[in-house]
């Protein structure tokens, strides 16, 4: 088929009406807040993980899109009918699993709004406010975190891009003429790695992979009895490399590791990384948040020296997701990695704008979320209800503790314990056979989540706090049907 | 700083209110929501493009996020008072800048709800609604975009990002042994090419550097008169690359390029790739909406025979950004480049998980507010929104045709006109300045906002229709506002 002439579509005016009309925005607006409103008022009458099968939505659902449109009153109803129920609710507070995020009510009207206003801020011609909102509330966030001046800040969709452009920053960094010349075909570039912990999150392998370093190129820094990297076998590691050619890239420390919270000793891992001359990133997506605690601030400690951080206010900072924050003491590296400017987006202005520091060219207004967030708790608001998540946790873990067939598997630092059934008289194996029926069990009930790990090569079962409405009703809860399916479950003799 | 002791924080709960409370949600979300109403109303009360200088809201603002919470009011009465007069208005009719994207209400209302729901969908348990539903979405799209059963969809952030997964996915195709021995320091890896018109968006530039070919291993492809790529000048590309020992990784062929909707030529340009066995990814991110259009679908010819092909429904297709579908016929290749399970993250279903399929790991409930819009307005509601946004462009394209001073510089083919101002004895760098001049003329009016271009290295006008609001008044008020600026701007003689 050949593109048509000019006049072979009439030049007619939209024969139909456009948007929504603005009273039925209004009107459906408002049953959609009072579904929100009841929603977050009554999270608990759902269960937590929904009761169905893989293909169960797919299957009630029509095979096409309809050809005209429908009410809205009836995509509501489906809503209602169809996606509730099939829904793991992450805002119930008996949501222990994974990291358990929060959103808030500030956090989703500033959504709503931001949906509103569809700013695309890749310029600062394109969004000014969204722009400058970015440049104002992370520059507050780094404050609250105890960071020094200097960092530049930039909001991506999750810590895994955050980690990405860091890590792609790193490479820049390194001087290899890899913007230019890339990395395929040269004889005269070394091999590359990234050194992180056996506990860092799955997202450093990713950004390896994505930057062309290979699984080869990434080096598992072994771990102490606390699962924090040990710093002497990174240098052990890094000495290695150096000696057969492959050059360094970057150490990636993780402040609050996914399995069990661990904190990699950050001021040992900056100073060799300062000796060796190496980008240090801070994988903080998580543990950062505590540092608004100032009794947890220790949790920061060093990354004030890494080249670059990744903190997700969408974890654990009451902004839904997605909100994942990208500090770096040198912004010029990232420009240089990803700095493109086409004619079609030249602009008068000498301004900073968003789109030179990642990959994605298209940037939601995410920052009025977060300064929604940020002013409606305040910085003590936020570091009483992290206090609070913290204090839960240790409540949880004395219970664990206090029982003589659960054990603790790794230090509880922040909000999740990390723990394991071990009843006399069986063998790891047995237990970890045991602690896989347990989960199940207890997440069967509908009313709590928890998830698993692994700690030291053995199964085991983590409680994560993090939801606004968890309180310590729901942890005794969680901890009474651990209690009760390990009854149930409890090997004979 | 040590991590303190078990004992050293209180297990006291949590000694403040959690979230906002529920009927607070309710009655700041009615404000919230007459908010938007109103301002999809009257969009037009707005300056397209804010009378603001860089820095002028940062300095309105506080230099430190409060230390106690604040009233939401307040918060509110800033958000009207500093943000919106600091906004470029996508919404307003008269955006006619980039690609004008569109939001809608149920577009909207759906953001609304998912930023409620706050689901991470990285895996089908953590959201089997979500994930569902992005299945079910991508297929309907697919059905009303004419392209073939068997394609595998999923959401992203940004054609950016969709593209960055679409060549790294073409880069383990090449089947080199990349995802486990990376790209530096190999003697046994050739340099890698990505072919591309001299009019493709920069993010496949992005990609690249990303993917660590370097800005060496992009071909730009020449194009024809219409700025199309040209097939002939790609095959000699190619074989001028496989003499000399480089590799084609991967074409990227354009159907409604960002200067002037340039469609490249995908049938000849397919079986070239087939020939050559090279991964064909299509970047259609604006262009591919047209196809809902039966008179249209010319627009994606071919692209049944592209290994993958990103469309952007936060363009043209009514979605609030953000919202890109990358559809590929080898998924296995996606997986490939960056599957990773972690044991955290392992779960018992066989299901397939959203988090396999590119870099972020967290993923958004985006299917939600798609299925709200694809369902509002109907396939056949969008076709006639689609028609015409198109009749617009037409329309406006015959005035700039009947105006002796006046001159297309490309095809009008979808809903964007590419022009200049040429006014009589004038040479070609007075024209760029006079155009230059013209558009900071128009917009200046804060009426309407267009954006510029170079075509055959000379400076050019883009009009760009794509928002629902717009109407025969806007467009024909730009074209006044362009007649009157080229008035009062002409070079006297």
């Amino acid at each position: 088929m050949q593109a048509p002439q000019l006049s072979a579509i009439d030049v007619d005016p939209p024969r139909v009406s456009t948007d929504m009309p603005p009273e039925d925005v209004r009107r459906f607006g408002r049953d959609v807040v009072d579904r929100i409103a009841a929603y977050l008022e009554r999270t608990e009458d759902w269960r937590v993980l929904p009761a169905v099968e893989p293909g169960g939505l797919r299957a009630a659902l029509p095979a096409s899109a309809p050809e005209e449109g429908e009410p809205f009153e009836a995509i509501l109803a489906d809503f209602d009918r169809l996606i509730m129920p099939a829904t793991t609710h992450w805002n119930h507070p008996g949501f222990f699993a994974w990291f358990s995020i929060t959103g808030s009510g500030p956090g989703i009207l500033g959504e709503a709004l931001a949906a509103a206003l569809n700013v695309n801020a890749m310029l600062w011609r394109s969004g000014p406010a969204a722009t400058e909102l970015e440049e104002v509330t992370l520059d507050w966030l780094r404050q609250m975190l105890g960071l020094p001046a200097g960092l530049d800040g930039t909001i991506n969709d999750t810590a895994s891009s955050s980690t990405l452009y860091a890590l792609a920053a790193a490479r820049e960094a390194l001087d290899l003429g890899i913007r230019e010349h890339g990395m395929a075909g040269r004889a005269d570039l070394p091999p590359l790695a990234v050194y992180c912990s056996a506990e860092a999150h799955s997202s450093v392998d990713k950004a390896a992979l994505t930057l062309g370093l290979g699984t080869s190129g990434i080096r598992r820094i072994a771990t102490d009895a606390d699962l924090r990297m040990d710093p002497a076998a990174l240098v052990s590691a890094i000495h290695e490399d150096l000696a057969r050619g492959v050059r360094p890239m970057a150490v990636v420390a993780t402040t609050g590791t996914t399995s069990t919270t661990a904190v990699d000793p950050v001021p040992q891992i900056a100073d060799i990384c300062e000796a060796e001359d190496i980008w240090l990133h801070v994988d903080a997506a998580y543990g950062g948040a505590a540092a608004v605690v100032p009794e947890l601030r220790w949790v920061l400690d060093g990354c004030e020296r890494a080249d670059s951080l990744v903190v997700n206010p969408h974890k654990w900072l009451f902004v839904p997701v997605d909100c994942s924050v990208l500090y770096t003491r040198r912004p010029e590296m990232l420009r240089g990695a990803f700095s493109l400017v086409p004619e079609y987006l030249r602009t008068r202005e000498d301004t900073r704008n968003l789109m030179d520091y990642g990959v994605a060219l298209g940037r939601r207004f995410r920052a009025l979320k977060l300064w929604f967030v940020l002013r409606y708790f305040g910085t003590a608001g936020i570091a009483d209800r992290l206090r609070g998540h913290v204090a839960l946790a240790r409540l949880f873990a004395t219970r664990v503790d206090r029982h003589p067939a659960f054990e603790r598997v790794a230090p509880t630092l922040l909000s999740v314990v990390a723990f394991r059934w071990a009843p006399p008289h069986t063998t790891p194996e047995d237990q970890d056979r045991l602690n896989e029926a347990l989960l199940d069990h207890v997440n069967a009930s509908g009313e709590v989540f928890l998830s698993h790990t692994r700690v030291g090569g053995r199964y085991a079962l983590r409680l994560a706090i993090g939801n606004l409405k968890t309180t310590e009703r729901h942890v005794l809860r969680a901890w009474a049907l651990l209690e009760e399916g390990a009854a149930a479950l409890a090997p004979a003799g």
